[in-house]
C-alpha cells in the first residue's frame, strides 16, 4: 500500500504530515503494511504522473488532499485521467449537498455542485463532517481511495469506511498481532543491550521496533502468522522472558501512557497529588490536566521560578537555598513536603534543575535536575544529568517523564 | 531537490515525520523548492532503488535516517552502490570517535569503528551530537546529501553546515523574499473575508499561505523576483495595506511567537508577570518557561485545578465561587489579583473554563473559557466560546493564545 499526500502547505514545512503517520497506524494496526510514502504539490501534471508511476509499482493507493471545491480539486482529475474515464455527478452527495446548504439557507451554486462529481465508476465516500466527499475508485486489479486533506474529515471516513472495506478487499492482509511496551527510566542504546540476547532468539515472524521519545522507550512487538490467534500466540511465547528482564523499566504493556497509568494508580487508591515545579515549568502540570477527568486526583501545583516563590509562596527554607542553591536535594525535598501540605495531598512531586542553555555553573551542568517525589510515608529524592543534547525542550521533557516514572513506582509500592 | 526520509518507524504510523517538515522549511527559506518527499523502509534494495529513481527525476536529495553503527548503516551503502564507489574510512571522523569514546574511557570497538565510513569520495558532516556523521556526495551532477534520522543530530547539521554549502552550490535557488505574519483572536475563514479584496489584487508573483494553529493564524507572503532585492519591494509594496486591514489581530511581522513579543515587552518594561491557571492547567506556564531567560520576567504560576485551591492558595471569594461558580467573570477576576499580590508581579494571567469532555452545565458548554489580565492600572475580563471543534487539547490551546494575546494588548496600551 502506497500513501500519496497531495499539497503545496506539506512541501513548505510550517504544515507537518500527520495525515501520513495517521493512516499509516491504521493500516498497520489492520495488518496492512505501507510500503512507500509520498507527498507532492497540488499540481495536476505531477499528480497524474506520480500516480502512474507509483501503480507501476503496487496495487493499492490512498491519496489525501486536493478534493476541494474550487482551485485545488485537482486530484479528482488526474484520477479519471489515470483510470481513462469521466468525472460525472453522485446523486446520493448531490443530495446531500442541497441539504446540507439548505439547512444554513443556502441554495447550493455551482462551484458547490461541483463538489458532487466523482470518476465515474468509482463508489463514493460520503463526507459527514465537510463538503468535499472521498471515493473509491478500482479497475483493472488496481484500487485508488482518495480522502480528504482536512484531517478530522480523513479520518473519520478512513475508520469508519476504509478500514471495513479494505478488511474485506485487500489481497494482501497479513494476520497480525501487536503488543506495544511502554518502558521509562531507561535509553533506548541501554534497553537494547539489556534484552540483546533475547531479541537475537526471536523467531523470525515476531518483529521487534524501538520507538523512542525524550524520557520513554515504546518497545513495539509485531507477529505475523496464518491467524490472528497463532500471531497472538507467537507474542504470548516471547513476553514472560521480555517482561522479566525489563520489570524495573516497564510502564504497561496495556496501550497507557505514563501520565494514565499514574492517574489510574491514583484514582484507585483515592489519593491526591500536587506539583511544585521549577526546571519543568508548568509542564507535569500540563501533561496531567491534558488529561480529561484529571480533576479526580490532581489538586493543583505551584510553578515556582523564582527563589522567593520558593521561599515565600512554598516555604523552602532559607538556609538550604543558600547553603545548596535551588537545584539541590534538599531543596527540592523542601518543595515536595511543603507543596503536599499546602495543597492538603497525600503525593507529591517537586522538580529543580538546569533546563540551560543558561545557568550553568562550575558544580552545576545544564540538564542537572533534582526531582522528589513525596509520599504518605516517605519522600525519595534523585538526582539526574539529561545533558544537554536535545537543549531546553528534550531535559524539561526527560525531566516530566522521570518525575511520573519515580511517582508510578512509589504509587505502586504502596498498592502492594 | 527532493527529500528522502528512510526509516521503518515512519511508515507504522507511531512516529510522525518531523525531519520532513523541518527540512522543508529551511529549505523554503532559503529559496529551495522541494518538490517531491519520499518515505521508504530501512530496506537496502529499495533505498537503492528509490535513489536511482529519484534521481532521473531530480539532481538533488537530502536524505535522512540508516546511519547509525549497527543494522541499518543501509544508507551508506546504497548510496555508494549508485554512485559506483566503496565506503572507506574518513579519518576526521575517526579520530573524533577515537576521542569521544577515549572521554567516556572506552576503546572504540570494531561496530563503532565502521561509523567512521563513509562513501569515497564524499565529503564528510561532522556530527557534533552523536557519533554517526552525514556527508555530501556529488557526482556528474547529481548530488546527494545523507543526515541523520535523530531530528536534533539532523538540525544542527542543516542548518549548520548543509544550508550554507547549498546556497553556493545550489543552482536553482530563486530569488525570494518572505514575510511572515502572525495573527492571533481571529479564524481562519473570518480572516480571509477580512483581507480578501487585497488578496485578489496582489501580483502573480506574490503568493499568500495561509497556516492556522489553535488560536493564531500564520500568514505567509512569499514573492519571486529576478533578485532579493526586487522581491522584497514586491513585499513592502502591498505589506502596510494588509497591516493596516488586521491591525488590530497582528502580533508579529518580526518571526516572533505570541509569546516572544510578551516576553519582549515585559523585559522592555522591566514588569514581572504570574499565571494564576484553572483550565489551562499549567499549559500558559509551559508555554513562557519553554523559552529560554524567562526567569527574567516569570516569577511563577498557580494550577488551581480544584475550588479548595482556589480559596485556599489564591485567596479567591467563597462568596464568588458560590454565587457565580468557578468559572465566571467574578472569579477569574479574583485569581488574577490575587496571583499578582501574592507573587508580587506588576502583570498576572488567569483562567478558568470548561475543556471537556465532561464538566458542562446547561449554561456553561464545554469550551467556555473567563480569562483575565490584571495589570498595574486594571484587570480586563474576557469570555470566550471555543466550542467543542478538536476537543480538550485545542481548547486548552485556544484559551492559552486568547490569554497571552490579551496580555499582549495591555502590555501595548501601556507602554504607549
Amino acid at each position: 500500500m502506497y500513501i500519496l499526500n497531495i499539497g503545496n502547505e506539506l512541501l513548505f514545512g510550517k504544515t507537518i504530515n500527520t495525515n501520513a503517520a495517521f493512516i499509516a497506524e491504521k493500516l498497520y494496526e489492520t495488518g496492512i503494511e505501507v510500503e512507500k510514502t509520498i507527498v507532492i504539490p497540488d499540481l495536476p501534471d505531477i499528480i497524474f504522473h506520480t500516480i502512474t508511476d507509483a501503480f507501476k509499482e503496487t496495487d493499492w493507493i490512498i491519496t489525501t488532499g486536493g478534493l476541494g471545491p474550487t482551485k485545488d480539486d485537482m486530484t479528482k482529475n488526474a484520477v479519471a485521467k489515470y483510470f481513462g474515464t469521466n468525472l460525472s455527478i453522485d446523486n446520493i452527495t448531490l443530495q446531500y449537498l442541497i441539504k446540507m446548504f439548505a439547512e444554513r439557507g443556502w441554495e447550493l451554486d455551482e462551484v458547490n455542485r461541483k463538489q458532487a462529481e466523482i470518476p465515474a465508476g468509482a463508489t463514493v465516500l460520503l463526507n459527514k463532517n465537510g463538503t468535499a466527499p472521498g471515493f473509491w475508485m478500482e479497475k483493472k486489479g488496481k484500487t485508488l481511495i482518495a480522502l480528504q486533506g482536512v484531517p478530522f474529515e480523513m479520518q473519520e471516513i478512513l475508520t469508519e469506511s476504509v478500514i471495513p472495506l479494505l478488511k474485506i478487499k485487500y489481497k494482501e492482509i497479513h494476520s497480525v498481532a501487536h503488543k506495544n511496551i511502554l518502558t521509562s527510566g531507561i535509553g533506548e542504546s541501554m534497553l537494547a543491550q539489556l534484552i540483546e540476547k533475547w531479541e537475537n532468539e526471536l523467531p523470525k515472524e515476531l518483529t521487534l521496533a524501538y520507538l523512542p521519545s525524550p524520557g520513554q522507550v515504546l518497545l513495539r512487538l509485531t507477529a505475523r502468522s496464518e491467524s490472528e490467534e497463532a500471531a497472538k500466540k507467537i507474542i504470548d511465547n516471547q513476553l514472560p522472558a521480555l517482561l522479566e528482564l525489563i520489570n524495573s523499566y516497564l510502564v504497561s504493556t496495556e496501550g497507557e501512557t505514563s501520565v494514565e497509568v499514574v492517574s489510574r494508580l491514583l484514582i484507585k487508591s483515592n489519593k491526591r497529588l500536587a506539583v511544585a515545579e521549577s526546571c519543568t515549568g508548568g509542564y507535569i502540570s500540563h501533561l496531567i490536566t491534558s488529561q480529561p477527568g484529571s480533576s479526580q486526583y490532581f489538586e493543583g501545583g505551584i510553578v515556582s521560578y523564582s527563589n522567593q516563590v520558593k521561599r515565600d509562596i512554598l516555604n523552602v527554607r532559607e538556609a538550604n537555598l543558600k547553603k545548596f542553591g535551588a537545584v539541590s536535594e534538599m531543596v527540592v525535598t523542601d518543595m515536595a513536603i511543603n507543596a503536599m501540605s499546602l495543597f492538603e495531598t497525600e503525593y507529591s512531586i517537586a522538580t529543580s534543575g538546569i533546563a540551560g542553555p543558561g545557568g550553568e555553573t562550575e558544580d552545576k551542568p545544564v540538564g542537572l535536575v533534582w526531582i522528589a517525589v513525596a509520599s504518605p510515608t516517605k519522600v525519595v529524592a534523585q538526582k539526574f544529568l539529561f545533558g544537554k543534547n536535545g537543549g531546553r525542550e528534550v531535559i524539561i521533557k526527560r525531566a516530566a517523564m522521570a518525575a511520573l516514572n519515580m511517582l508510578r513506582v512509589e504509587l505502586l509500592k504502596n498498592a502492594q
